[in-house]
């Protein structure tokens, strides 16, 4: 047996003891098998991740499949799926026992707390990168796409904005902070939340949704278009973490929350009917601005002036990445 | 706009050109949505290809994209699937017009030739790989699992073996030869045609399949241990192309179809009631050996003796594969 069907057999001891909603057969045979209640769709997304573009190849293997993971089941957050499995891809350069007994427990600490399942994968030799395809469950035209806001919605977004993007500088060595301020930057960074309850939550209710990967203007801007309509952001409404405030003042946390990436938190828009009642469940929904009739976004001051940002767009980790 | 912006835009655009039976919404949102009819299940396989360990980097990407996805495709005929949709996870060093043009009109080319859709994907910056999720429908309880041998069955193959094999050293210009004799090779190495209507054929009757990706006798060494079972291959009965045996001769031919690998072929086990019928449809239908109680893979001479393979197992491209 080659070193790397041992990795095999250690992935697959990982994915048999998690429970098997959706899943008629998991890892090894030519497919896995997946079942789908009648009357629902089914939500698939692939998402890459390659040492020295999307992380630091030293990056800890524990943390770097716990992010890898979230940041993928995020996707069925933002179309209201419930998550039933995973599959994985893993080229590496080697099999280093340590390496993969902290990559498999980061795996399957993520996969517990988003209840799916790892159900196949392939396992290659070569430079370090990862493929995760996700795969979930919406029932039959209740999934929300980018597509459907309409002038007078409401724009809002599941939590504090910019600590992801605020945590690189941090994760990459180039700043120091205090653990107070540390930590929950980082623990924002290496171990996304992906809001599936709340996805699930605005089903029949949010007009378009997406999650925050680029950060709020670029994202907003694949809405605007996707719907054919202009978004308004009130610069006043962002919330903000205050550790995020504390690393960089209010300026530079704004600039996080806009321009910043790796949120990982779902924006949507909301027919203003359905606000009251979301967060009288307990949901995370701020209120940010609002969709008018037109085109891209708008980002506006208190008086309601609009503003250029000091940034737009965002680089993942290194300047090279996409 | 990026040149991985563009990069996207341009497999966007080959996707949307194809039909899209069972694909609810293709690219551009952040997941895919597939609809599967009732009583059916959902087949999924996950295959990357790295650069310089799973072809040479400098393959014609027409090629390399055609036979990527063929052989992922191949999977699904494995499981007695019909095909649905793909994504494409693509990782490559940068954007060179003509690599990608060729490239997504041999994945163009396969996908119309399987009648199989792009439905997602992602595009990255880093050393070239390729990782194909595909997708697939089969009613329930009629998937090709490698678990359902049973002692009494005969051993089938799907076409004459080795050929992939025969043709590496082809594809590497370690050997030379006559037209006559490489391109029918080179065609099966680079084009391969997954089995989907043979796996169709099957369902219901087949007992257990697979694909031959590793070689004959290490593959059915997985459908042995899977069913619980042995498997008897009379090695007389190997069907052989006329093009590997000019390029090998008899020996270097067998070789090729026991330990050899890229065949993208079915072997299955069949009840003996089944082959007429089967054999009367026109499908390919080759008997090479038996189902017997016991355990592994025992290759017989004509007399019925056991016979000690010369090779076994098999690295694809280069030694350090997997």
């Amino acid at each position: 047996m080659g070193e790397f069907e041992l990795i095999r057999r250690y992935f697959a001891a990982a994915a048999c003891a998690q429970a098997g909603a959706g899943v008629a057969l998991g890892i090894g045979d030519d497919c896995a098998l997946l079942e789908l209640p009648a009357g629902e769709q089914l939500a698939v997304s692939t998402d890459t991740l390659v040492a020295g573009v999307h992380f630091p190849a030293a990056a800890d293997p524990f943390l770097l499949a716990q992010r890898a993971l979230g940041v993928s089941v995020s996707d069925l957050a933002a179309m209201g799926a419930s998550p039933i499995g995973f599959t994985l891809a893993l080229t590496l350069p080697g099999a280093e026992a340590a390496w993969l007994q902290a990559f498999a427990g980061g795996l399957d600490r993520m996969a517990q707390d988003c209840a799916v399942r790892l159900i196949g994968g392939d396992t290659s030799r070569g430079p370090l990168s990862l493929t995760l395809t996700v795969f979930g469950r919406v029932p039959h035209g209740l999934a929300l796409t980018r597509a459907g806001a309409r002038v007078g919605d409401l724009l809002c977004v599941g939590g504090e904005l910019g600590d992801g993007a605020g945590a690189l500088a941090l994760v990459l060595g180039q700043r120091q902070a205090p653990a107070e301020i540390a930590e929950p930057l980082l623990a924002r960074y290496w171990s996304p939340r992906p809001q599936l309850g709340l996805g699930v939550a605005l089903r029949g209710k949010a007009t378009a949704a997406l999650d925050i990967s680029d950060g709020l203007l670029a994202d907003c801007g694949h809405i605007a278009a996707a719907s054919g309509v202009a978004l308004l952001i009130e610069q006043a409404r962002l919330p903000l973490s205050p550790a995020l405030l504390a690393l960089l003042g209010a300026s530079g946390a704004r600039n996080c929350a806009l321009s910043g990436g790796d949120d990982y938190l779902l924006a949507f828009t909301l027919p203003a009917e359905h606000l009251a009642g979301l967060q009288a469940q307990g949901w995370p929904v701020h209120v940010v601005g609002r969709v008018e009739a037109g085109a891209g976004v708008q980002l506006l001051d208190q008086q309601g002036q609009g503003i250029t940002p000091q940034a737009r767009g965002y680089q993942h980790f290194g300047s090279d990445g996409d």
